[in-house]
């Protein structure tokens, strides 16, 4: 479960990495969703794996001595299946079709609603709900952080909601068609099952 | 008591989105703002009702056990209150009438001013006055970030003063007007009582 | 010296207020630079005085029952002094005379270099060497925003620099004149040296 | 071993503020990133030497009593010489050749990627494989914000990857040149092969 903990935190280090920088990527936002991005899914996913999602970082901990050699080939593959998996899902949020900042692509958001929806839920039940996290300063950093890194990431392919509730409220301003209320309902509460099922699987033994 | 909670959470999240996407809202402030604002109310009602502010959370917490299935319809209802009532307040506070940035409107500003001075007391009260946040390392970082959040949603209206010495500052300064102190006082010290009457109330065990 | 420490927390809130906002102060750099200016001088000074800066906040902790009657007027004056010193150091720093970015006019320079190493230091004192704020996790973030923070407020009257070794790096790299190494030297080594002493005033107890 | 700590540290911060500042300079960018490659040394290098890398924070935790004086020489002088390594370094990388921003000139990329892969694994094994920082919370802070600092510095020299997989990541997504993968292999790998051989220099006792 180490290597799908692996999967997982690499495969949305790239996404973000990959959305943010597309179209073109200078100035103050691809760094700091970056950096965010990387930070939450370490905080998630540390207790597990150890958190590197790096060749180089599995490589100097190996050195160090604190990851055995048995481990290495199996986190080096995990990372990069999901820079892969990251880099077809960025060119499918991102250039099928293209997509104009501001206008709602169904097959898109509903994408771009579950994979972040996912994510934040994920970080909450690592961060927040976990035995091996219990007492940490840094649950509402991590978890808060993960919304701030999705909305750079996929704010202009689906809005950047990740919450029903948020959806409604958006609803009243005017910002989003009341039409398209089920792509956020139908996104956020799979994502949520999905989170659930995923958290479960990596720490079977925190009930 | 955990409803209030997830009430208010959901209310300051909903408000902060709203104030900052909608003019428009692309660019830095609104991932910055929004990931901030869900982060110190995390770190404000984390305590108290596991801070969900989201459905889609409320539900992955559920799947995951550690949140009462009696508990998830008003966590839910409490949410999307939370968010119709900030979707009522962004109206009012942008459209009602449409302010321009940098003239003091009074009732907008009163009302900002109330909002997020109130954020910032309910805040500093359950992150660094609470038995059960005892020992955190993330007061000043939760206390930080609810200013930077405000002046991100309400600078433009009222200032983002949220204290009464800041006011007399500005005054000095020439950026507030000395016949305008009076909404500052006003609004400042009523959301201070404001904010120790709910923290007494949803912390009834804590003297 | 609970007063001391609410006088220099709300003195460096202001400062940068005024700093960041007296121009015109648009965008995400003041709301950035003020909570995290707010941030640092809560963990600096949370252990002594609790760290109010704001006469709402002080009211708030009064009715909560953490902050003595006989103890509020006092941190309510100190917290006006602060702002009230910080406005006459803004109009000296920005108005007097009209500073031109990038441009160094000695007695601004000093005075910036003075304040913000200063800060530095008594931040570092405070949330790295004192016995009160012992095995805490956020000391590396308050010592790295104090220096973000002063940046964005003075960076244009000094380079903000509140380091000699920098100050060298700098003159390596034609940033900064080898004929103005003098008041980085000067300014720097003289607020550290203040910052020791009112570090041991108001920790009497911390050997 | 403090000095080879005190002068890693004050290396990273002057050349990220060389990065930052040599082409201009203004906006939210060099505070941003000095702030946060302060912040992330100070966490990765406190446990060893104070994490001081500053002349004047050396005199002000001297004269509090926690540097004894016969160390004093010793930081300051590594604190000089870290200075002007990054000095020397900053000039290499933007000045020779003048580096456009988006082409790749392989020695800048290579010392770029070299540099920073470095500094992000010296800092994870500092912060998540220390005995001396075990159960700290802010790890994932520091780690993120090593790729944010380290994304601001040399982005625009070597794209900032750091990383063999997001080199990967990005062929797929045409953002990296397929003949320049060897450049993130080469200079990444022999990264953190340095950074183990760092680390076990600088924490000898802990295996």
């Amino acid at each position: 479960m180490k290597y799908l903990v692996e999967f997982i935190g690499t495969f949305f280090l790239v996404t973000t990495i990959g959305c943010t920088v597309i179209d073109g990527g200078a100035g103050v936002i691809p760094p700091l969703a970056i950096g965010s991005v990387l930070m939450v899914m370490i905080y998630a996913g540390g207790h597990v794996s150890g958190a590197h999602y790096n060749p180089a970082v599995t490589l100097a901990v190996f050195l160090r001595g604190r990851c055995p050699a048995k481990d290495v080939p199996g986190y080096m593959i995990a990372q990069v299946l999901g820079a892969v998996a990251a880099a077809a899902i960025v060119l499918f949020l991102k250039k099928n079709p293209t997509v104009e900042s501001g206008t709602l692509v169904v097959p898109n958001a509903l994408a771009a609603e579950f994979l972040f929806t996912f994510a934040l839920c994920y970080v909450v039940l690592n961060v927040a709900t976990s035995k091996n996290t219990a007492g940490n300063s840094n649950y509402g950093l991590a978890i808060g952080f993960t919304v701030m890194a999705g909305a750079f990431a996929v704010g202009d392919i689906s809005g950047g909601v990740f919450n029903p509730a948020v959806a409604v409220g958006l609803i009243m301003m005017g910002k989003v068609a009341v039409a398209n209320i089920w792509v956020y309902l139908v996104a956020n509460f799979a994502a949520a099952a999905a989170a659930a099922t995923v958290f479960k699987l990596i720490n079977p033994n925190d009930k």
